[in-house]
């Protein structure tokens, strides 16, 4: 059961974005080969062997794409389920199924997450205009519509602040399912990136703090303003959703710092960009943590070794990046810069200011 | 002259080894595509975007090589100079052929490095035979008989202890040119890998103390235990010798600790098994220093983040190293563990002793 995978071994990653090719990266420095699914423009498929280029549909590449691997993961959220069912007949998928399910439909998420007793902003279901006026009572009317499914970075929301704004908003989303979720006021975002072994083993890295910027991450910074018991309730929380959810691999939890405690936001279950300081701040980062976990290896030492801000470029600010002095440049390949995309990002590091 | 090749360009390495894999992990971390020339097996090729399979007295597999490329490095110092002249047509090689003659032929390197006014091993020219009596007066009647090319890891050495010993040891060459070199009383042997920017700027990596089995490096340990005064000294030494050979990338120097002072044992032209601690003790480490130099990019910040101890996992070593913990593990990916080869390393980090 908590078999090791040798070096040597194939990982297959489903999606080859950026994430995709900083796993790839850390699975080369582990000695392991790297099979990229991907249909478009794959950035990963650059530093991995192999590449499989085929839609998600594609049963029979799916097929051959397992066949060649001895364990696969994913970085993207949104590889349909039935994708993954297909490859784990023939190889395990780590995380499984289940994480994607959850992760997939926010209304599904917030019910796995109530059902754990955590704290998750008000929510109710919208399947159509009928559903907005009972939603109002239990969001109140200020809030936010969210498609169900396939929203990131922002998109597939509509903001609304009264009754009046909400039937539009739901408009703006063309008939998807979707949930109205209630405002949560919040002193700061923060996340924890933690990681579940084959072995159950779990372990977490210092919680970072996240500021936005037009729907995405615009900085972490770690470590977070919070104090010590409150990071501690965090890592417990990622503890709890790991252990429900039988997870193995990385899982990024975004949780909103409030005055009654921890409201879990969001749940992303792959390595997350809120936790890409830990290349730079910490001797095993969230890229190798995750490749570990999946190859059936011990879980690193990820204590941090130096505080850290992580800043996203986006788009156009990628052409500057280069100059930048005195920081770690991350790069992603990405052929071209188009607004809202995210090109690289840029680390800084400080002795730890604890001690 | 100092112009910035730009994201998205390409870099060509020569070699394509655990350095060259290194490097082009270290690239991509910057955006750049990288192409690998390497007539046999490379472990670099699995992370770079092309691999030009060919011989270097292939001239027209290395012209279209250096057509497809905006810039060349080199990873293996004996690297033919009449490839590098082939190569330099079409783009800039970097460092030069200048550094690659110096460092191929041990007679060449110590004439050099005496021409700094720089200490070295007493040594004399073995040509034959009758060489041999003269050279000791020289070397005294213990030393080492070298071959003055195609060497590394102690192979194409034999050591003396006797006149009546020099001549079998001679004849062990089978006739290559050599050196006889006097043995050195050392306290402990060091190294500097620096850097020189194609704007002349110079940045040093804090030196490392190398202990050495069976004629290959076992660990390099940072800081070496050495007074400040005389880690200065190294340091500007590398210097001394990357500005005589208007160098560009990373160099390592390998230098004796003696009573009278620091002795130069012998410089590399390229990225340095010494200097592989810095991937996880330096927020910039010696490959993306490499990139960033030959690429005409301001250097990088080399400064220690942490105390750091390397080992080399040589030849069956590695089979174990999957389960070292609280280290990060760096394997390169072999598909053979035979005897003597350099399969991967471990680094280990602590906090900075000094504060």
């Amino acid at each position: 059961m908590t078999e090791m995978l040798a070096p040597g071994s194939t990982l297959g990653i489903l999606g080859g974005g950026q994430l995709g090719r900083m796993l790839a990266m850390a699975a080369a420095r582990l000695g392991l080969h790297v099979h990229v699914y991907e249909p478009g423009d794959a950035c990963a498929a650059e530093v991995a062997r192999d590449w499989t280029r085929a839609r998600f549909d594609d049963r029979e590449a799916l097929a051959r794409f397992a066949a060649a691997c001895d364990v696969v993961t994913y970085e993207w959220e949104n590889v349909p389920v039935e994708a993954v069912d297909v490859v784990a007949a023939a190889a395990p998928v780590r995380p499984g199924r289940r994480a994607l399910e959850v992760a997939q439909d926010r209304l599904a998420e917030k019910e796995f997450l109530g059902g754990l007793g955590l704290a998750t902003a008000p929510y109710a279901r919208v399947d159509g205009d009928e559903d907005l006026a009972p939603a109002l009572v239990v969001t109140g009317e200020r809030g936010i519509l969210k498609t169900r499914r396939f929203g990131y970075d922002g998109k597939g929301q509509a903001r609304f602040t009264s009754m009046a704004e909400a039937a539009p908003a739901l408009a703006a989303l063309e008939g998807a399912p979707a949930i109205a979720e209630g405002f949560v006021d919040f002193e700061r975002e923060i996340s924890v990136i933690a990681a579940r072994g084959l072995d159950g083993e779990v372990a977490a890295f210092d919680p970072g703090e996240n500021v936005h910027r037009d729907g995405i991450l615009h900085t972490t910074t770690v470590p977070a303003r919070i104090p010590a018991r409150l990071a501690q309730d965090a890592v417990l929380i990622a503890g709890r959703i790991l252990g429900a959810l039988d997870y193995v691999g990385v899982i990024g939890v975004e949780m909103f710092v409030t005055d009654q405690g921890l409201v879990v936001n969001e749940i992303a279950p792959r390595v997350h960009n809120s936790g890409h300081w830990t290349i730079d701040g910490c001797l095993i980062d969230q890229f190798e943590q995750h490749v570990r976990a999946v190859c059936g290896w011990r879980l690193g030492d990820g204590r941090r070794h130096s505080d850290a801000v992580m800043t996203n470029l986006i788009g156009d600010e990628v052409f500057e990046a280069a100059a930048i002095e005195g920081a770690a440049l991350h790069l992603y390949g990405k052929a071209q810069a188009r607004p809202g995309r995210k090109m690289g990002h840029v680390t800084r590091i400080m002795p730890l200011a604890g001690g």
